[in-house]
């Protein structure tokens, strides 16, 4: 069992999904000399997060944003972490839903995803730098 | 440290929730050679879904499928992704709201759940076919 | 690579989300041991749940408490599984929601969190006792 860990930045994204997995991937040259194994990704913020969905049709990016904006909606009237904008608490509360890490297989040096899952960032603020990110993949 | 993986194939389940912890332990004999360790379950696709809940009533089951169907509806007026169906676009909110994989800790050769927890295939789609994972074991 | 696993019991907190990073650190002094890894927290219930979030300002576990119990309401009219209260089904829901574990990078033997990133336990009963928590960490 080996075990190899980065931190990379991603660049700023605007609010909204978005799918980087070649972005991870090209910064992480390690993974290929993992034969059978797990990669993880974990995001070090709290308004912004990752998740695995479709990776075809930029649709379903467009339409997870409208929906996540509907189901945590800005400005509900109990929020009383208000003060650094309107966007900030549904920011929290949409980072806790899709999560801060992802795990994916490996096998044969590359990830092993189905043939239409990709991996996102989900930036969940209107003003952003870049994100960090901690990957780590073990294995033999 | 060791390290076993293998991809299996769920039969067909219709949309809901279901039980799917003998399944898959059934199908990865690995395990047992695991003392300390965990397993990683990873599901291949973008519109079904894992997630570890209550193990004991079905209408937890039932209840859960009740209430993603409200929480994420059918023709929301916002969706664009709309080719597929009315069931697709709301799959791939509810698949990363669950998420694509679970983590369980091995104890003894066996998964260390609580007393009422299992796994749950999640099935978002109304037409499916079986549902590939990536079962992944390591420890010592 | 090492490995080291340890079962743990939280206090019972109220109904809400609670930071207790301190809590599992300090009762797992193996994670010293890690120099490059990964700690994985497993809650064994599925009525309380994990999640990553701010770790400064209260409010932000307020508002979480606030919106998830508007967005998982109690006694929805269609939830049949309502022998143990109002808030057993929510509960349910909202863990698969947040999730049953994290998984944390470790990095010279700490926790490689970011800046403003502390672990939540998330009550979702009413009444409860004590939950348990398996660690399991991992790593060179």
């Amino acid at each position: 069992m080996k075990i190899y860990q980065k931190s990379i930045t991603l660049p700023p994204f605007p609010r909204g999904f978005h799918l980087v997995t070649e972005r991870i991937v090209s910064q992480f040259p390690e993974l290929s000399k993992i034969n059978t194994g797990l990669l993880n990704i974990f995001i070090q913020h709290t308004s912004a997060s990752l998740t695995i969905n479709e990776n075809a049709d930029p649709t379903v990016r467009k339409d997870f944003e409208s929906h996540m904006n509907k189901m945590v909606p800005e400005n509900a009237p109990y929020y009383e972490h208000t003060i650094e904008g309107p966007d900030d608490m549904p920011a929290h509360i949409k980072a806790s839903l899709m999560g801060a890490s992802v795990q994916v297989p490996v096998t044969n040096g590359r990830l092993n995803l189905g043939t239409w899952q990709g991996i996102y960032l989900c930036e969940h603020r209107d003003h952003v730098s870049g994100r960090r990110l901690v990957l780590t993949v073990y294995g033999s």
